[in-house]
């Protein structure tokens, strides 16, 4: 059986496949196992799981969140782009967002809103 | 079309018919409306809502009330036999819960399992 | 009696006029009924209810968005304004502010009187 | 001009005269000035100072409490206590908690629901 | 070089030699690779790195566990206990919880303090 | 034995000798008393105690404002500043920063890094 730093390596290589470089460019002179360990941790010992399909992970990622708030902006906007590329439409994405409002409250609900209407945005203009 | 109050009903009379009495008979006499508001608010404007199908929804709950951490008990319990009765394994519950020790830390998704085990256990001990 | 729905409306037609036609233009085409549930639920359910006066409501709202610190931004200067308009001086909206040092700790409360100053500033200067 | 702590300590005379000798017995051997500091940046440095009136100070405590949500429970009821103490009704305070489910969620307000039934019901059984 | 697992096994084996197994008996029938997974992310990814000492870590550790309050009991304890382990006074831990109250507010402070003194309490009775 | 307002003034007369001016000269017109009563409590009551070296304790301090997340920027930015102040390196700065993913979550622990790279820069920027 594959290492949970392997699954996760195979799994971004579908998602994004940019991502280990482009977190080891940014910290890796910080922290030289930044990227891997990220890498083994969310991809290898979490999405890459059996047992829930990725685009409910991604889902829930997004509400989950959306719900904590404080934190939301660019986490969140990555995170939206992956449920895209995991087959979510942008309706689901929405809808799990504003379901928040029951949990985290209506500002984190907006919040979140904001986010994917700025993901969504950008989306269009680099596709014309 | 029916206000977000009748959508709210029809919906919580096949998740749990007696949610809305059960609620009003505990906090009726502090807020009159509260259980009222309450499947409004929560089932009527948001679990009814098309887009997002109803068993996804519950795991998106389930996944922002491990996240967020400390209001997690009574309120993950109840979220997690809505899940199961909205058609999700017991898999996909621990699934969404454990893949939120990435966005909400290892204490938070430690307590959810706790949670589900316990509700794991309770529905066993009453299906003997 | 009226609906949740109409209580709201009528609120807000006091508070903030603009309030649901500016909600629906920025969220409508994502959410349809966004502006009407959010008016239903806030203003409807919670500060259209007698038995706490609308200043001390709202100063329970500066409190609280204070203390939640992560997602104070845009909703707490919103609810400053709502608050004045409700008849609340700039002395108690600071006070209750500052009081939140005691409960979500100092970082929280020095942002919320932040976003204050922001506020009080951009009326002096929309006043002259 | 009277320091921090003298004007804490004759606040809490009035409130809760018992308080620091209380918090000194439980904490005083593990640290010898908690009670002493606590008196004097709760009490002295917020609770005693004037531009707002202690009945709104203590229900801004109450809401923001219930917002924040994870860290509810004794502190939630010893400030509906003091709250009970300063002049406010149940009815107000039991509103100035639901009214947080629009700013922390539904299930932060249930549980801020929950611990005023307890005190309310502690206190009506006290009375008999 | 070894990795993130093995080095991960190898801090436990000190800190807290039964800690895998004891996680495996509780959460492996639900996520069979849960206890490895933790330890490979927490102590080998974390604990286990050079650049800042254990017992500096673990005070860093119990100081945000008190500031998150909501989800502090039974994770702060254990952390609590691996402080002690890795050679802090209980003078120090106290120290580190209760200057969490400038940054989380006092309850979350003073949630922290009572979890210490469950724990010194607890290993009073063990001693004797 | 002197005050907490006088052990807080000297305190921050060695690790940032404006502090109080700085934040008087900001929050004084809405808060006399604003400064004075932040470097009682933060400092005098809590950083000047013995017990714990003040190195240490900045590194709490860090672990915490990162954990929290929401609320990270400005604050945990200042007090990078006091921690480096304080005679920590770099590395043991990050290395608090970066073991909080395990607490509050990959998305706290990745802003935290952001903060400490902006200070980092700007204080490379500082002595060129």
């Amino acid at each position: 059986m594959s290492t949970a730093l392997e699954r996760g390596r195979e799994l971004t290589q579908k998602l994004n496949p940019d991502l280990e470089r482009i977190l080891d460019d940014r910290y890796g002179a910080l922290l030289p196992d930044f990227a891997e360990g990220l890498i083994e941790w969310a991809y290898g010992r979490h999405y890459a799981r059996p047992g829930l399909d990725l685009k409910t992970r991604q889902l829930c990622t997004i509400a989950a969140l959306t719900a904590l708030g404080g934190q939301t902006g660019p986490q969140l906007k990555i995170n939206i782009e992956h449920t895209l590329a995991a087959g979510a439409s942008r309706t689901e994405i929405v809808e799990a967002i504003w379901q928040m409002a029951v949990y985290g409250g209506l500002p984190a609900a907006i919040n979140g809103l904001n986010a994917a209407m700025d993901v969504f945005a950008a989306d269009d203009n680099a596709a014309t």
